[in-house]
């Protein structure tokens, strides 16, 4: 699983930063890709990189300012015209059906695909492409949403080393085993849970919309190997943070330590922090939550 | 005036040319400047140009593609964020009205600036800001317009120094002379007409939407200064460019040629004909239409 940055910035697309987008790649075997937030020219930034729009199955929207959706009918009509056939589904707060319904219906946009679309409340949790996704509303100037998302553990091993061992050749009766069922075979009765290696741990992932700092996130946050938060300013700028319903820098720290993240993304960073300035906001983040990254515009890692 | 192309793409953004959008610049002595479609991520494209959203005081829409429209809710919202305070007025056609509303409404764009949306039809006629606007339907899959541009004729200067050699000093009788205004002098009657340059002849210019290749945008362009019209498809293409509703680089020339305009840009090319392919459609219209251009993003040329 990977995480592809597409846009960091706030509020206005500036040279150095779009406006916000963040796909987590390959999410599951059938190399799915989910899409978070999708400002104007979110698909320019594709053009960028090797996603291709087609494996994008689904998009999670998490509030509905036009830096967050506006380029979204888009990527739905390109996902569409560079031959994407697989359903998508969209999640988003009340309002985003009208919205792509609107912006399609009066552009003659015809998809080639069945699209769903999908308005989240507080609360709400879906099961979807081996993830629980767990939905919490945070504290912002409209309804502004964030997203858990809780890989399935997967199943260990089958040790065929010591099946082969005792006798047990591979067979019909691996298949079995390996779902942990108990067989019985030449008169014994085998637990398959004797021969699974260790399940593997899920993945837990947290990202977060617009908000001031608060409790929803570090729930949401809650243990996770990840979690992307909104750093629209710096600890100087405390003040403008509150009144416009956003974070610093050093409250998303605060949230991440509280919540017991493996690590902090930082994203959503005004264009006041441009020319390098945005490393005043990771030191002040740092000091607080040592795994702290700043995202850039097409920035990939690996999610360990 | 100055014509500024900032996406000359056909349908999808690439690499090479974004989806649609146009300005023409310093349309008159306030410095006002006019865009023409606002495909995704014009604000983007704004980024690189010297253009000012605040200066930019009229929109006016060819058809409601989402090639041609999906940047205007950013740009609007954009220019207010950036300072824009003066009005603005955006003309295209019926629909342009609810997408503009209905994606402000939802993502709580607030402008501080008075926005008008004009629907056009078929054969109307503006006055607006020094020029007569005329528009056209033209023949394309959905409504599409084409405007035709016609700059007032400027008045031609005062000769002071002929003036002055009759003995006529400045001062106030200059403005009324100026003006075409007889005035007595010392027993005399004076002719302003007598005393002005030659007028200067108003620029001409027509901007077509998507279209098939048809007469209402040779009227449009009858005797033009500059036409701007799409050339989707090369001559090889001609089918596909009639089942699309498009129009080939020579048939553009052709249009060019009919309505004796001084010179033709070529927009609005396809993907299909990147790395240097674009030299072909340029060659064909050449062919026909010698004064032929072929626009690329951001290239910015005097109406002369």
């Amino acid at each position: 699983m990977r995480l592809h940055f597409l846009g960091t910035g706030a509020g206005v697309p500036a040279k150095e930063r779009n406006v916000s987008a963040v796909v987590l790649k390959q999410i599951n075997k059938n190399g799915d890709s989910w899409l978070f937030d999708c400002g104007e020219a979110t698909q320019h930034q594709i053009l960028h990189t090797s996603i291709k729009p087609r494996r994008i199955n689904k998009v999670f929207i998490t509030h509905l300012h036009g830096d967050h959706i506006f380029g979204l009918p888009g990527f739905l009509g390109s996902r569409s015209f560079q031959g994407g056939t697989g359903p998508l589904t969209v999640y988003g707060p009340e309002g985003i059906k009208e919205y792509i319904e609107t912006s399609l219906r009066l552009s003659k946009t015809y998809l080639k695909y069945e699209l769903s679309v999908i308005e989240v409340s507080d609360g709400e949790e879906y099961i979807e492409d081996g993830f629980t996704i767990s939905i919490r509303q945070l504290d912002h100037v409209i309804p502004s949403f964030g997203y858990r998302l809780v890989e399935q553990d997967q199943q260990g091993k089958l040790d065929s080393e010591k099946l082969q061992s005792i006798g047990i050749e591979p067979g019909p009766i691996y298949k079995q085993l390996k779902n942990g069922e108990k067989v019985m075979w030449k008169g014994q009765l085998i637990d398959g849970h004797d021969f699974l290696d260790e399940p593997k741990k899920g993945k837990v992932i947290a990202i977060a919309g617009d908000t001031r700092k608060c409790a929803a996130v570090a729930d949401l946050a809650y243990k996770a190997d990840l979690l992307i938060h909104e750093a629209t300013f710096g600890s100087e700028n405390e003040k403008l943070a509150k009144d416009y319903y956003h974070s610093t820098a050093a409250q998303a720290a605060e949230i991440a330590k509280v919540a017991g993240v493996k690590t902090l993304w930082l994203t959503h960073i005004s264009a006041r922090y441009a020319d390098g300035k945005e490393t005043e906001l990771l030191m002040q983040a740092k000091e607080i939550f040592p795994e702290t990254y700043i995202a850039k515009d097409l920035h990939e890692t690996d999610i360990n």
